[in-house]
């Protein structure tokens, strides 16, 4: 890790001490330039949306059978590596269930993503496959806790986040509660726990984990905001890919006005080149 | 040149050969590919949308400078190559002005991109710099001649494009047909006039251009449909970077919601999850 690497990594992990941030989600640099330009002081990558921009599946909980032709973790942190050498801001990757089941695999990939220029990065623990979608408990935090131990003995600065997917597969809150309790207890800054949504649950967790909170918006019904979310004690608020797939509802509509009507109302709504231009000049570019 | 690919680039020829059709531009597998579903029989590149989503700015007509950092030949063939591979439809690339001044470079890369898996290709005569806007016309013409030789050697279909942005550039509609019609007597299979928007000017160039026209649409402040376009005897109508500038909009647009007022009502329109995986799952991809 470089001097900028490692200073990045440092402002990120004091992010986490207090407070509650937004931690919004980019899919390429561009995505992540806009978003740095907009005034958020860490990005995080979305594996929805970087699968999308490259035309594949991501991961479905609702689907029988996870999607073939996922992407890969060499591309993965190919683009991890792009969008943190374009910001000057701290990039946080998601980095799936680290891209294979054993805790030897997720260090790997942990140390791969230090390499890559993230000052972060998620590890959950849904497998992609509904019919044992969670990692074992015990495998689980096994898992978390080889990551922590690779970081350690790098010295590295690094947020790592332990996340539970135990809520969107269908277990208990109390499940949730005890993975996460679990991961911090192996090493992980800060508790992931996507499917909490509305008030009730997130102060149950915010109370029964004992360590920073994140949870996710942005999916159709969140009536949150982050000042609520703020009120109720979560650390961190990340968005998942809702944006990339508002952008995609977007593309879509165009599309079809294009192809169905031959007429192109869809551009009357549109940033000038010059506008991107300036957007994209502006970004410091430090990395 | 594999089999598929060839049989594309033939596929993409005959679409020039009557009517009038929509090529709408891409700047990802993922746009591709939704373009694609949506129907299209062909799908192009555009310059513009590849360079923002590298976090980079693009040519701007109106700046004194050409920028700094824009997106070399390698690059963007990387991308041409990815775009290409995801798609069943032909595609055809934006290749700026071939990445070079002198024939010999404009040849390498046209040779280049039919590596690539393209099916066509534009070459433009803007040189990037306001001081001479223009490649002379004697070296424009040469350009596409050395373009034209190198296929014609190669013996591989591709819809080779002489673009003139004499209009943009502030240059007479005269000058845009001498060079227009240069470039076809020079070997370009179709003539691209960027800036020609309302029908007088539309018509006259169809008229006084021996070949087809491609015009771009989707600027702010175009009234004309594919309809009045098809009546006025254009070939071909591309959109230039405007879908991918419809995007920024949204996402700047939710970037500065999340930042300013931290609530996430940008997120109420979207594409589900499950929609974006069935639309990437159905494109056939035999690239």
């Amino acid at each position: 890790m470089d001097t900028d690497s490692r200073a990045k990594a440092q402002r990120f992990a004091e992010l986490h001490r207090e407070g509650c941030f937004l931690l919004p989600n980019a899919w390429d640099v561009g995505s992540a330039r806009i978003l740095e330009a907009a005034g958020f002081p860490a990005v995080a990558t979305t594996s929805a949306g970087v699968a999308f921009s490259l035309g594949r599946p991501d991961h479905d909980f609702f689907a029988e059978q996870p999607p073939e032709d996922r992407v890969d973790r060499e591309t993965m942190l190919g683009r991890v590596r792009e969008i943190a050498g374009g910001l000057a801001v701290p990039l946080s990757a998601d980095l799936e269930d680290g891209y294979g089941e054993s805790p030897e695999t997720v260090a790997t990939t942990v140390a791969r993503t230090v390499a890559a220029g993230a000052a972060g990065g998620n590890i959950e623990d849904f497998t992609g496959d509904r019919t044992r979608p969670l990692y074992d408990h015990k495998l689980s935090v096994e898992r978390v806790r080889a990551a922590r131990e690779t970081l350690a003995a790098d010295g590295e600065p690094f947020v790592l986040v332990g996340r539970t997917d135990a809520l969107l597969v269908g277990g208990t809150l109390d499940e949730a509660v005890r993975r996460a309790n679990a991961y911090l207890e192996a090493g992980a800054d800060c508790a992931f726990v996507p499917g909490a949504a509305d008030a009730e649950t997130i102060g149950r967790l915010v109370r029964e984990i004992d360590g920073p909170l994140n949870v996710v918006m942005g999916l159709t019904g969140n009536t949150l905001s982050l000042d609520d979310l703020r009120a109720l004690g979560v650390r961190r608020v990340t968005v998942g890919g809702s944006i990339a797939r508002a952008m995609y509802r977007r593309l879509l509509d165009a599309a079809r006005e294009l192809a169905d009507q031959g007429t192109f109302s869809y551009a009357t709504d549109q940033l000038s080149q010059t506008e991107l231009n300036d957007l994209f000049r502006q970004g410091s570019r430090q990395g």
